[in-house]
């Protein structure tokens, strides 16, 4: 099964984060791999206290989605790559979180990524972020759209922590 | 903050489940309260795994929402109680999963629902499921629609364990 969760409302990757819990409380073997993201996050914090497989590939900056640095391309590759590495342990469910944004901001390219899905077959794979590629979604068996109605940020309200991170 | 996640697509308990774990991950309180699930799920047996607090009320069987028993109503009823009761306990979040529904499936009456929220201020609540009342995205700070653009059991699909419950 192929899972995208994307648009622009909050809900993306906390439904991948609880597809993932609940893989877990089933006792299958689950692999979690953020893309653009190094930072410090509630969903970090519980993984790695109770030893589940969580990394992380990015800086800890932001990236800027319209002039990506080099580090941020290198980054995202890399993580590519270490997808493609852990694929081979035939986990249950791999989540590729932001790993739409990185395509979109051309971090890296569509077609590795479709290569790479091809030889995921009989893994379960989510795939979180906004502006999933029609070539993405074609592919998938789920696509939810999480479509923001309302949102503090907009009211000058800040991310909270245990909540928006 | 009340968040609020709602549509007819995938991720809405999901999303609910992976914001309470990064919660968690800040060592928070959390309190998941199921409303219409007393079944097997692979968040049910995670949290109560790991000892954290996660309730279910309702029966076995999947509620009728044009015909509910008695017994559905008895059991969000409860749930309304016991969420008055833990409420007080202040924990940092609590979620409400499925509550959405079983106002529209009237087991519980609206007026109800609104009071407590005004009581639960100062805590955060995620109250998800279909059907979300205007009155609730009203008074809620952050609203998701999670809109289905492909959902596998159309195709005929079942759902599938460790990903869909």
């Amino acid at each position: 099964m192929l899972y995208v969760f994307t648009g622009n409302g909050k809900g993306k990757t906390t439904a991948a984060i609880g597809t993932a819990i609940r893989a877990l409380g089933y006792g299958k073997k689950v692999i979690i791999i953020q893309f653009m993201k190094k930072r410090d996050s509630g969903e970090k914090r519980f993984f790695k206290k109770h030893n589940y497989e969580f990394y992380q590939f990015g800086t800890k900056k932001f990236v800027n989605l319209k002039k990506p640095s080099k580090k941020d391309e290198e980054e995202a590759k890399k993580a590519l790559e270490f997808a493609k590495k852990k694929i081979k342990e035939k986990p249950f469910l791999m989540v590729l979180d932001e790993l739409n944004v990185a395509i979109a901001a051309k971090l890296l390219d569509l077609k590795d990524v479709l290569t790479f899905l091809k030889q995921a077959k009989g893994v379960n794979i989510i795939i979180t972020g906004r502006y999933a590629k029609k070539e993405i979604i074609e592919i998938a068996d789920l696509v939810t759209q999480m479509k923001e109605i309302k949102h503090p940020f907009k009211k000058g309200k800040l991310a909270k922590k245990g909540l928006d991170y």
